[in-house]
């Protein structure tokens, strides 16, 4: 039986890592064998494009180069990690996917949903993740839990307002996909965490849920 | 005035670099500043996009991800280097360009052309050459040529079979779009030369050429 692909998505500082420990636990106690990713990055190529992609450059990086770079490391952890797994029956949960290149380039850079969604087809064809839980809160807030974390990276120093886009384009896209739940990520921990269960067992193991 | 954008295309030793030297001393000859840059790289991060993808890796490359990191260090390049050159009325040379992902990518990985066209659409909008040379000749003079000057990398190390796909996809799209110009590359180097500057002074200099 195939795995199922979860996909934990939102801005920095919304809680992905523990909200991704949270799930792999709860997976884990129901005797699923699961594996995390997160991207860009998860074999040797996507890990250098990450390194590229975060760092600062000399020159100007086109919106279009990001994306490109975004989709090159994607393409290389779906084939050679994600799939694979989700063959074997692992679950797999990872840390951003598609939806994170359609928010921060389709959004935040403002290259528009259309051309995100052509790129996704052309690539990647019909491969979709079975559920996405995206932690959503104030940018303002996120960006100080980043910066409190340490040193910010070339996409981390952007202004607000890109932010802001960003995290408008996001819930754009839930409103009109089932298949991502929405988390309020300013609640305590403990509620989050809560939340968070709660829409995986309702998405994934409800009675009558697509499983 | 605008500067002409001129392409070099052909495979592994088509003899593409002498013939940028002989095109570029034909322009300086007549006093038209002239720039050359090759593909990939060209600026730092497109620099660094060439050694990975020329590199040998650990795991599999998805033919798309190859395609997606020709396009990310193209659009740099393009956006960096080319456009604002072009706009300064200085002519760029440039050693391969998109041809080479139609040819490579799209017949010898056989990605199929009509994604090829898409993903440049995307991402480079109608940005295209003024003039393409396309050396063409039999891929195995080609390989012996190119594995005399050295060490072959990965793309270099596909088998004849790969080469010839290419071949035939840069011929097939050659034969549909008058801006490429087939020269035949088995010939002397100075026929060659001779082949390449009248291909030249026929599209971009002579009476009623589109200049």
């Amino acid at each position: 039986m195939q795995g199922k692909f979860i996909v934990v998505e939102g801005l920095e500082g919304a809680g992905k890592s523990s909200a991704i420990a949270s799930i792999v636990n709860h997976l884990q106690a129901k005797h699923i064998p699961t594996t995390t990713v997160r991207e860009p990055g998860g074999t040797p190529l996507a890990e250098a494009l990450r390194d590229l992609v975060k760092q600062q450059w000399q020159e100007q990086i086109s919106p279009e180069t990001e994306l490109l770079l975004m989709y090159a490391s994607r393409v290389q952890l779906v084939n050679n990690v994600i799939r694979p797994a989700l063959d074997k029956g692992i679950w797999v949960v990872a840390d951003r996917h598609d939806l994170s290149s359609r928010a921060y380039q389709g959004g935040g850079r403002e290259l528009g949903d259309a051309k995100l969604q052509q790129l996704k087809q052309l690539v990647l064809g019909d491969f979709v993740p079975d559920l996405t839980l995206l932690l959503d809160l104030d940018p303002e807030i996120g960006l100080q839990r980043a910066q409190a974390r340490g040193e910010l990276d070339r996409i981390e120093q952007e202004a607000l307002a890109f932010f802001q886009r960003t995290r408008a384009r996001y819930l754009e896209i839930a409103a009109a996909d089932s298949s991502i739940r929405v988390i309020d990520a300013e609640q305590s921990m403990p509620q989050v965490h809560r939340a968070l269960l709660a829409a995986l067992e309702q998405a994934l193991f409800a009675r009558g849920a697509d499983t």
